[in-house]
Parts: C-alpha cells; sequence; structure tokens
C-alpha cells in the first residue's frame, strides 16, 4: 500500500471544480497519453458522489468512511487504498477530522 | 490578459494544502527544470495571507479584492490580472460570490 505523492508528465488544469460548497475541490489532471484523472480533496462532511463512468478513487492522505449504493456496510479507506465504483451508480462518502485527499481515476 | 488554463510538463503533488479550515486550497506543482508553483482556489471569505518568498498571483476564474499590507486603497483583479506579493509580506483578499482560482508563482 504505497502512497502515490505526485502524477508526473501531466498538463494540470488551473481552474479547480468546486463541489457541494467547496466541500470538495479537485484539479484536473491529463497525461500525454490523454489519460484524465484528478486530484481532490474532501474536508470533513458526509456527502453522496454520483458517477458516471467507473472512477477508483485512491487514498493519499487522511481516511473516509464510504458505503456504496445498494450496499448497507461502510468501509473505511486510508492513505494507500483505493476503491471502485461502477458506471452508473454513486456512493456515500463521510470524512471527519482531517481532510480526505485522494486521486481518482477514470475508466 | 490571457488566461493559462493549463500548466504543462509537471509533476503535481495529490496532496493538497489546505488553509483556513479549507477557505483556500491549493496543489503544489513542479516543472522539469525545478520550478515550482501552486494552482489553488479561495471560496468566499475575507482572509490575510502572509508570504515569506516573493509571490505573483495570477488569477483564472473569479476576481478577488486585495490590499497589501500598509496600503488603504483595495483593488479588484479578475481572471487574467495577476499582482506582485513581496517577500516577509502580507495581504488581505476578500472574495465574494463565485470562488477566485489562482496560480501562485514564486520567487
Amino acid at each position: 500500500m504505497s502512497i502515490t505523492e505526485t502524477l508526473d508528465g501531466v498538463a494540470v488544469s488551473t481552474k479547480a471544480s468546486v463541489y457541494f460548497d467547496g466541500k470538495c475541490i479537485s484539479h484536473g489532471v491529463r497525461f500525454a497519453d490523454g489519460t484524465g484523472k484528478s486530484v481532490g480533496v474532501i474536508l470533513p462532511a458526509a456527502l453522496t458522489f454520483n458517477t458516471a463512468a467507473p472512477e477508483v478513487m485512491e487514498g493519499v492522505s487522511g481516511s473516509a468512511r464510504v458505503r456504496m449504493k445498494g450496499e448497507t456496510e461502510w468501509k473505511t479507506y486510508a492513505a494507500g487504498e483505493s476503491f471502485n465504483v461502477p458506471a452508473n451508480s454513486s456512493f456515500d462518502i463521510e470524512v471527519a477530522g482531517e481532510p480526505f485527499h485522494y486521486i481518482c481515476h477514470y475508466g
């Protein structure tokens, strides 16, 4: 469970995406091969995210409790851990205390 | 006054810097030559930032009112505009309505 500290050789969007009144803020990055990801942070909050494309959420600092759509169980993910979200789905996420920093991998 | 939409050929830090309880969030970027900058966003708030090294703040979306240390006048900076902050100084910044997105150039 190594932690990805930097994404190298990318173009980063200078304008952030601001969700939930700023409780989640991310910057898009694009690799030379066209692959897109984002780096973001979720402040202490309880939020629900909807997905269009499938995503892999990789924690890089802090931790979060996550419950996938249709499930009753919450699982906790820390830095160095990832969870998958299918397309056209949603998940609940709760962050308490320290912010949760993540990389979102698309597709 | 063109707007810088991306920073290309960089390594971006996956962990954000979170200031003022999340009212300002930035991600560090590093160019191949070692130059460091950051991309960040300030949510609606009235904040005071202290500088160690000199900085150039370049707006990329939204606008902000800024008052440099020791001055009485506020100036408004929009996307495509920049202001300089000397070393070992400070500035007051007020953002209202839409978030202010910026690039911070160091040195």
